[in-house]
Parts: structure tokens; sequence; C-alpha cells
């Protein structure tokens, strides 16, 4: 299919690069392609990025049928534009999108896509250390109809927008409150599934978390409420006794593509990675018996984020002093230093856009 | 807060009474009111039926921060509009609110909304037998941001859908499936509010069950999956050796108005209702003892929907021989008889419209 281009005659102002934050700012274009039952996918077309018009009746906005993914270009010291393992996010498109009974997309095209919105809006992507240009593909159930059955229709929608450097002071490790009331998912449900639902059901956890002073949740599984799922909108690693562990992925954990690299890179440089489950006694143990060593977040936003402290039922325990430990440290050198076309791609991960 | 009206200049055609369907055609005006920070709800309004101009970033779109109602608006045999209980509706959109964390609404102006919305589209409320006007209140959250928190701004939306008579040709008892593989909602999660992730988390298991000639899934709990909880987008109740049996609500239910009315209905006609957990292995056990007498879901659309099979891990049962019993029917009879005004109200369910 070819894509169609219609240029903005009104082109944005740009925002500043030193306060882009994340996720508020827009470039001028996006992509559309629409799916019709009978017809397939059709009519994909850069347009100039703008309000969609949706009946009130749409069934995304009564039965949140809808997937998204999220994945940065970012731009090289060189002037080159590069995408983190695009494929791997459409790929996952296609495992969100059977869950939720959408019609897949074509791997390769959604690449493309991907690739052509980026070069229309190339003058958008920043080029202050650490930012780049968030890229958000979502798809959503287009019916105006108010059964509940799959939709006969859908958008997929490209957007991009410019962020800011995740850790502009310096990397911080984080706080984490270990969530022992709500629920995120559960195996059967929706949990590894890039989908709407799941972060609608973070929000309240989030919420209280943050009101007593912590950055995200720890979710435990919705089951027996023991083992360790993943943290926020992030999955997580620990360093225990010298072995890295992840916990793995059951059902009710979102297949994080930061996760895999992370566990490519370790295996590359001759660290194993377990990925089993870990409870939380598994860990608060390893704590009291000092083999703790490091706790990290993986995730598109922050590449790695490192876990200062956890509350475990008013338990807090703090890990590696409240510091960034040397496998994290590594992980994001390397993952950020390739991305940003500093080091070397031994894995093959990045495509070239320009 | 007055509500102001704009009527449409360019009214609809109204579609034939004898083919509504369910959600399929909307009348000519909705009602919108605006949130915003700071500001509280504010700008209601009923205004012409039209798409809405949503950003592509609008928070609903990708993290499922909505809620909705279902109800519907009666015309009696003497010209009278009658609503059902429409403020137990207006209390659970706050119960669902509190859960998704978005701002409460007062309950009387929701329920005034409501009315003046019907009263501005009164000649679309069907008059066939069994048709009525399906009245669809939601709330989505409208930030035009990425980042994953509570919305800042949201619209509160009503529209409204003439629908048809759910039992055309008479009431059939329905083929359940009952899900093992699938689960719906897990205590801790969003299970008991009226959200958009538990209708998303179930379209899978209902088109597999349609496959296989099965009308809705029966949903277990998924934590041990043995606990009955709901029955596809309806509650569900059993006759078991004469005792109206229904799963108690313990944050996995919807806590449906058509369930409360059903309790309060029976047990002032001296039938004790008991709710309880009760697992799939009782009730297949009941059925082997020959003491399974009926079994029915309730929700707004069919109102009572007998069942007439299950079919757990391919061992089906069949109820009552397949036909309707007569708790189901005298359920079915009253809320309908007291609805569509043909039944005295003892209850002082029913609110006037005009």
């Amino acid at each position: 299919m070819n894509i169609s281009i219609t240029k903005t005659t009104n082109p944005k102002q740009k925002p500043d690069q030193n306060d882009l934050g994340f996720g508020q700012y827009f470039t001028d274009h996006m992509f559309i392609m629409d799916y019709t039952e009978g017809k397939g996918w059709h009519d994909p077309r850069i347009v100039p990025y703008a309000p969609l018009e949706l009946d009130p009746s749409c069934m995304v906005l009564h039965y949140g049928q809808a997937i998204f993914e999220g994945l940065k270009a970012y731009k090289t010291s060189k002037g080159e534009i590069l995408l983190f393992r695009p494929e791997k996010n459409m790929e996952r498109v296609n495992s969100s999108n059977d869950r939720l009974v959408i019609p897949r997309i074509d791997v390769d095209f959604g690449v493309k896509a991907i690739k052509e919105l980026v070069k229309v809006d190339v003058d958008w992507i920043p080029d202050a250390p650490g930012t780049s240009l968030y890229i958000r593909p979502f798809i959503i159930a287009t019916d105006p109809y108010l059964g509940v059955r799959p939709s006969n229709t859908y958008k997929f929608i490209i957007i991009l927008s410019p962020v800011g450097a995740y850790y502009k002071e310096g990397i911080n490790p984080v706080k984490i409150y270990v969530e022992s009331n709500y629920v995120r998912a559960v195996k059967g449900g929706l949990g590894y599934a890039k989908t709407v639902a799941n972060y609608a059901s973070s929000l309240k956890a989030q919420v209280e978390a943050k009101h007593s002073g912590y950055t995200q949740v720890l979710w435990l599984d919705g089951i027996e409420k023991k083992y360790i799922e993943e943290v926020g909108t992030m999955n997580v690693f620990f360093k225990i006794d010298g072995e890295i562990i992840t916990p793995s992925l059951e059902g009710s954990i979102l297949p994080g593509i930061t996760r895999m690299s992370t566990i490519e890179l370790l295996k590359k440089s001759g660290i194993p990675v377990t990925e089993r489950r870990i409870s939380i006694e598994e860990l608060y143990a390893a704590h009291a018996a000092g083999k703790l060593d490091e706790a990290f977040g993986t995730g598109t936003a922050a590449v790695i984020s490192p876990i200062g402290e956890f509350n475990w039922n008013e338990n807090s325990i703090t890990v590696n002093e409240g510091k960034i430990g040397p496998v994290a440290s590594k992980v994001y050198e390397t993952i950020t230093g390739i991305q940003s076309g500093d080091m070397e791609d031994a894995f093959g991960w990045t495509q070239k856009v320009l």
C-alpha cells in the first residue's frame, strides 16, 4: 500500500527543547489508516495533526477496545535518525490485537508507516542530550454501536511527541510502594497486552502511592498477592546474591521490549539472567540476608529506573544504599549508547530512518 | 446549574419501530457537561447529536479512563414517560468514578440531566410493546496528554437510542458456556465498576463462545476459577432446592440494578434470596441431585434472561427442561410491568419524566 501525504499549510511553533516534558507537545502530522470488515486495512495516509471526529457512540469510548505502543526516534550526533527495534513494537501490536479481537497489521507495513511519518516531521526531533521523539501508534474501535461485541471498523493512528531527557539532573533511584490492595491484571485477563484497561486499573493505586511519597507501585500477582509482577509501567529486575532475576512472563505481565533487550544484553555480556517467579517475601529475605544488591525497572520512557527503596506493608528497605548499581548503570549506558548512535550496535537493534 | 438547550435545525428521520435492534440508532440531541480541574463540572448543555472532536492524544483513547451507565425510558399505555431507578445509576456512576479517579457528579443533577434530555427527544421514544429508549450516560477523560495519570479534564455525555423488544418471539432460554480460560475481573481490580476495561476483557471469550454456539459466557472468579461471578453482561441467579441464590458482591462483580431490584422484589414476595459464594461444582452437583430448578440472568437490556443450558469443560447440563421457570417469569412480569406502567409501582422505583 502507498501512503498518501498531505502536508500542513499551517505548521505549529516548536516547543522549547529544554522544557519538553513527556507527551504534551505533538508534531504537525499524524498517520491514519482505516479498517473496514470485508475490506481490510485501507487508505493509509499522513495528514495534518488534527482532532479526530468520533461519534459519541464510538465503541472505544464505551468498551475500551483499543491497544497502543510506545517507542522513540533518536537523533545521533552525526545527524542520523534511529529507531530502536520498531519491529518488536509492531509484533506486540499484533499480540495485543489478538487478545482484544482487533485485526492484525502487517509488521513491515507498520514499521514503514512509522518511518514515513518520522521523516515528514523530522524537524521536530530534538537533539539536546537525552531528548527524543516519542512515537505513539494506537488502534481504536470506531463502530457507532452500543452492543457489546468486537467492532467492525477501526483506526490505526500514529502520533509523535518530542520529549525531554528523563534524567535531567542525573539518575536518581525511585521509591516504590508495594501494592497489596489493588490488582493491575490477573492470569487469563489482559495483563500481557498493551491495552487501555491495564492503565485504567493502575490509576488509583498510583495516585495513592504518590500521596504517600512514592514514585510508583510494585504490582503483586492478583491470585496470591505474593509474586512480583511489574513496577508501575515498567518491568522489574533484581540482583540477588550475584544472580539477575526478573519475573517470568506468565500472562499477566507486559512483555517489555526494554526488558527483552536488557536480558539479551546481559546474556551477551556473560551475565546470566533468570526468568522465574519471585515472591515479595523472597525479596525481603534477600535484603535481610544482605544479598539484595540491585533493583531496577526497565521501560521505554526511562530505559532504566533504579529502585532505591521498597515499602511493603509499612516495612521499608533500602537497596544499594539508595544509589544506582553497576548492572543498572551498564545496561543504561549500553542501551542509551546504542539508541543515540554513540555506541556500536552489535545487536542490530537500530533501524535508520534517515 | 441551568442546562442550556440548543435544538437541531436538521432533525433525522426516525427508524422503523419494528427494526430498532439495540444501540444502533441515536436521537437528535445529546447532553454534554465539561469538567476542568479547579473549576469543577460546568457548562451543562443539550446540543444536536454530533461527532465529538477529540485530540488524538486524548487520554480516554490511551488509558481507558472512562465509565458508563445504561438505563431505559419507557412510554406507558397512558402516554406517560417513566424512568426505572435512575438515581441508582447515578449513584453507581460515582462508585465507578471513585475507582477510576474521576470526579463525582451530583446524583440529583445527573438524574435531572437525563430527564431534560429525554424530554427534548421525547418523540423518539418508541411505543410498540417491549420497545424503549435506551439511555447511555458516560464520562471520558479528555486531557491531550500521554503521561499515565488521571486526567484533569473530562466530559460527561448522555446519548439516547430507541431500542427494540428484547424478546420479539417470546422468551427463549439461552445456552451459556462456562469460561475456564479467560478472566473478566479479579478482586482488587475494576470488576465492580461499570468501566470500559471490563468489557474489553470480555470480548475474546464472548467471540469464542459464540463460535461454539453459546449465547454468553459464565465468568468464574479469577483466583480459583471456582466461584460463579456473572453471566456475560448480566448478574446471575439460581434456584436450588427451593432456595434463590445469587453470588455475593465481593469486588469483582458488577452490582446490577436489575439484580438489586430482583432481590428486593423476591424478598417482598416472601421468597428469601441468599447472597453468597457459589461454586460451579455446587451448581453441577445440585443439577445431578435433581435440585437445580432454575437459572437466570438479570440486566437492563433483557431484564431477565432464563438460562436453559450450561457447558462446563464439555459437560452440558439442561436446566428446567430448557424452559423459563416460575421465579424468572414472576420477576420478569413484575419488573417489566412496573417499567411499562401496566402494574402498580409498590416500590416507588419509577420516576415520571412527563
